[in-house]
């Protein structure tokens, strides 16, 4: 089945007044460019970050977060023994973890790690279109950080790779999709400049994993974390001259529909 | 004997003046995600920052440093092993250095790692209530980063930790407490909105670090450090509609105390 | 031959649209400090960062990318290995490789290793002016990261510098030097401001690549690199109260010459 989902579905600030209330905590294994701007948005909506990612506490730390995140940005020996110790913990203690592929496809090595991490099963993957299709099989990566292909054209290897890992797999592009393998969510919205500036898809995983720490329902929960982006998105492009002060606004508009979604909630 | 310290004290403008004027290095051993924050709230107040955190290089800094500050936020075996040669160096070299335990008590490995730092003498242990707390051996810790305790319920942690390590304990929280083991002083202010900005705890200890390059009384340079940041949060929080527009104009009004320093030192 | 270079030399812009239209992939090797700042710098000229750090990866990578920054703000022994692998990889596949010496003079491990990757031949060397004179043999470098000297007394060191080395040589100060061991292009402008923002050095070491990607002139290359960010930094320096904003213009200006670039060039 397909479906739409943006802010003004009812379910979408409700799960962001759970985030809200519940404070979720979020272990983020993630890379050292985005690091300071995913702990700023996870904050921005309530969530409490916290970026464990040395190998002796990943592990412990994970099976007691709310989520994990396990972003491949910037990898190193440590990292990566940390982000297996966390994959692992969270799945063995039945916690939802995320994983961002980022740059698979385009470089061989993280390509055979994101394999490995996939058998950790984890609750969601998000990345761009390139990412997906590499991780389906289906392409062969991006150049860089950057996909190559729009996400519409990732739907397709989206449903695959959901069928093949059981899991949800969220596509970012002009339209997000999230997919089980069997319905598909599209969340349009956004604005350009969330490409214009960095870490904002990192930043979406980290919202992802908040999400889904509050709500079962992986498919609901992804995809209302993306809605949630793409509504702020949308209003803080509306008073940005650029980039720079786009990045501010994200943060602020985060805030104001994290209070906002008290009232919808409520009401 | 009880005090309070805030801006209005003739003191605290002075050691900020003192600060802009000899552009104290600080040498930061700090973690990923607030690296660059840290970086810019020394450099709002003319300090001089400097990130060395490779074990080849530190324990040769640290002792050419102004001082040291030594954050547990995201360790690896590398910076573990750069994080000991530093606190050495300092020491050995007469430099003060201040540690800040992020989630020590939340996780045994730091918690183990914290308490071997401290053998090493910090001049001032900077923390939240749960950290502070946990260190003192009275209290579990927190969850992940955040205290599970307001800072007035750690005054007898501070009190006691003080005491046994021999140095100046510094309590974050809605008042911020610091104390040399005898005399407490109370530095009020600041805005929620500081919890909502990920590293302002951290760029505290940083800032304790550059007060205590200029000033030898400890507890008088960290109390003028919490009064400065509570200072610049305060004005921070009026024009911001929310956290991105707060972190930012929180450097602003560091930089603008630092200016209106020279005139209230030199007055 | 000694010039100028100013934004208003229709080189300039030309060569800034040049990057706009190219988009290219610029493999940073950077400090975790400002790696953000630098990702989002490529990002406002539509660049396209990609920061792969680990030695599996970065001389595969450099191999593919348009450019390559080395910087040395923060060594690890893993980044150390990726570095040699990434310039060594862009010197075998003929890419331009910019390495950025941060604190070299100060600190004798790195000043050994910048040495070791001067032999893997750098198109060009970006740094202030203690650095440089240490780097040429002519000085006994800064105090940390700060120069504690000025760009015209290190004018003679680039030059030597750059005939030793034959490579290009920048330095930085209240007036920019840009050298190939022959002739020196000066850039004026920019802000005091520059200077109370971590990273716009090591930024203008980014955007150096980005350039020396489209221009295979890379004294021209690196000279309007440095053009472009002087007067994003004159324009940012306007409207910005403190040292925060001006970080947020920063981005907004250089995004704002890279639209009015398109114009220009095809004017």
């Amino acid at each position: 089945m397909h479906s739409e989902l943006t802010w003004t579905d009812r379910r979408v600030p409700e799960l962001l007044a759970e985030v809200r209330a519940g404070h979720p905590l979020v272990h983020c294994l993630t890379n050292v460019v985005v690091a300071g701007f995913t702990a700023n948005v996870l904050l921005a909506v309530d969530a409490s970050p916290a970026m464990v990612e040395n190998s002796q506490e990943s592990g412990e730390f994970a099976a007691t977060a709310g989520a994990v995140l396990v972003n491949l940005g910037t990898l190193s020996a440590e990292r990566e023994v940390a982000m297996r110790a966390a994959a692992t913990g969270a799945a063995a203690a039945g916690r939802p973890w995320v994983l961002d592929p980022v740059a698979v496809g385009a470089l061989a090595h993280r390509t055979r790690f994101a394999g490995e991490l996939l058998a950790a099963r984890p609750s969601v993957v998000r990345g761009n279109a390139s990412e997906i299709m590499s991780l389906a099989g289906a392409g062969p990566g991006g150049r860089g950080v950057d996909s190559q292909a729009g996400s519409d054209e990732a739907l397709g290897a989206a449903l695959t790779l959901a069928r093949a890992a059981g899991c949800v797999v969220a596509v970012s592009g002009a339209v997000d999709y999230v997919t089980d393998g069997a319905d598909v969510v599209a969340v349009p919205g956004g604005s350009p400049l969330m490409t214009r500036v960095t870490g904002v898809g990192c930043a979406l995983g980290a919202l992802v994993a908040a999400f889904a720490a509050v709500e079962a329902d992986v498919l609901l929960a992804a995809s209302a974390a993306s809605a949630v982006l793409a509504r702020a998105g949308e209003r803080a492009a509306g008073g940005s001259p650029g980039p720079g002060s786009f990045a501010v606004a994200l943060l602020d508009e985060l805030a104001a529909l994290s209070e906002e979604s008290r009232t919808v909630a409520g009401g």
